[in-house]
């Protein structure tokens, strides 16, 4: 990312802190320090005025933090919250409320000067952070190409007896030598009925012939997280899997075709409910529809029931329905997506036909 | 694990609830949870009393939480916290201060029966998870000897020429390959200048010959982390690098040496820091001499200065002096151990002789 690019979004969120009645905005959040100064360390603060950015971090990325970032950069030993705190103007001081911890916080009550007031702020950050620039949505669909390379790469080589445990191994080595950071989150490998538990983690069954096999991975790239599932049949699939895999593919796709600029996020969810409840497999759709991702594998916009906030030009989202039978297995579709004004496009381009190794 | 290594660690809580004059404790870090009853969710909350304990969880996990617990499982739609909180009885209700976020307190007193009383609590559960059992140290020394194993099948085929990512790429492969769940970090492979970086993540900077080559790695096995860095030099060491290594060699084996039962941990960092400042390096040492490990990478006791808490048998810590030159290069030499009676015993024992590839 050009530095140009943080110094513009910090302008926004300079912004916003008016418009909210602050004058200072403390971040805490990690991946909003990166994503308003391009810091990547473990260990940060962001103190965000009008007069510009200071980052506080400790004496393992002092070196790092100058190479990283053009922000002032202030070196501390010990606890940054004090040191931060003692520091401050008078005025109204802005802190991630959904992010900084009950004890963090009674830190920065005890150590703010009188004059300062501690305000609780919502999502600040986060609300620039799910509209993406051009270049992040460039960054996500480099993401979401090298994970399905990786799949299709190893696709190829998966057959019965294979342990799920090496397969997730597998793709997790083949994104790294696509040139991810690592995978965007635990990758899942699940097959047989397994794949009836959503978030399964790869454990040492092997692959069985005539089993369900669902494969949910993404990858970090240059920070950026994508996100796909699919779901194969190792062998011929039975009759029963192909039909929910069919109701499936057809609730992804009404969800898919739901999405555009100004569309309500409960309306993509509703979509592919619809479809589902017709099929009289509602209930066996036990999580929402999507969710935003970018920085974070999980981000706002939720898509889910009782969501209203309207899709907007430039957010990316995953659109993952799901049916799990217990003892019998699941089927998940899901594709990362970037909204557009008359739609959307998929970066997730790997076939969704149903596929017999 | 089995159940009733569970059941026993519950018990040891319950009864400090009663020390700590509480009725509940609502448990809402996930490794925390994972330590009080098995359940490896990302979605959680655990109501702990001397009545037993119930899990709260959402739809994704119900059948995954049947498998992992013994526990009452209650499946939740939507929000967990105001669902559990609506629930409680009279009493006073512990809740991890460290953990929970402004937010999620906020919730929590907002759905609070007028007759409970929410109390911050520092660390309950983190100080019993400090003291590992024998199946915890035996799970450590199959993820210590695991990520050594990798390291050292690794160390065959490094020569100048490979970019360090594509080395960490090998390491993280051959660790899943020999049954971890993933590397417990992101692996650091810095070469070059770019070993002063302590934190360094691997860039698509080739190895260079003469260079400093430093690796810092560990994996999740059975949820239990291990750590170790090693330093060594592809060809011949300058004599500056030399020099460094031995300090560094001699400082760790000074920590290694104050490490018993009854010694603080400050103590030990205070050994590492000693032979670092008669070599006149004790500013290129920016960091703290180790920390312990466990279900977390990073978890309690801080090896620092400062820190007075004494060492008990089964702690399992890291000890990891190092010194970076910002410009030239850093060598760090890590190993975890676990603290018994007499000493130390060392999970990673690579060796630590000065290595030219």
């Amino acid at each position: 990312m050009i530095s140009s690019e943080f110094v513009s979004r910090r302008k926004l969120v300079t912004a916003d802190l008016a418009r909210r009645r602050l004058d200072l905005l403390l971040v805490s959040k990690l991946v909003n320090i990166r994503y308003l100064t391009g810091f990547t360390g473990s260990n940060a603060l962001l103190l965000q005025s009008p007069d510009g950015a200071v980052l506080y971090t400790d004496g393992r990325y002092r070196v790092q933090a100058a190479e990283e970032t053009e922000c002032t950069v202030k070196v501390v030993q010990g606890s940054l919250i004090p040191r931060v705190a003692k520091s401050l103007p008078r005025g109204r001081l802005g802190f991630e409320a959904a992010h900084l911890t009950f004890d963090a916080y009674r830190t920065l009550k005890a150590h703010l000067p009188s004059k300062v007031a501690a305000m609780p702020v919502e999502g600040l950050v986060e609300e620039h952070r799910m509209v993406k620039s051009e270049a992040e949505i460039e960054t996500m669909r480099r993401s979401a190409a090298l994970a399905w390379n990786a799949f299709e790469q190893t696709l190829q080589h998966v057959r019965p007896g294979i342990r799920e445990l090496d397969l997730a191994a597998e793709l997790d080595y083949r994104m790294r030598r696509l040139g991810a950071e690592s995978p965007a989150f635990e990758t899942i490998v699940a097959s047989g009925v397994r794949s009836a538990l959503p978030h399964a983690s790869p454990t040492a069954k092997a692959l069985g012939n005539g089993e369900i096999l669902l494969i949910d991975m993404g990858a970090f790239l240059e920070g950026y997280a994508s996100d796909m599932t699919r779901t194969i049949f190792l062998g011929a699939a039975r009759p029963k899997a192909k039909r929910l895999y069919r109701a499936v593919l057809e609730a992804q796709r009404a969800a898919l075709e739901a999405v555009r600029e100004g569309t309500a996020a409960k309306s993509v969810d509703r979509a592919a409910r619809r479809v589902l409840r017709t099929a009289g497999l509602e209930r066996a759709f036990v999580h929402s529809t999507g969710h935003g991702l970018g920085l974070e594998i999980h981000e706002s916009p939720r898509v889910a029931r009782k969501v209203g906030i309207q899709l907007k030009a430039g957010m990316a989202i995953t659109v993952e329905p799901g049916v799990y039978l217990q003892g019998f297995g699941g089927i998940r579709i899901e594709d990362t997506i970037v909204v557009n004004r008359g739609g959307c496009e998929i970066l997730t381009p790997a076939s969704k036909e149903l596929i017999e190794l």
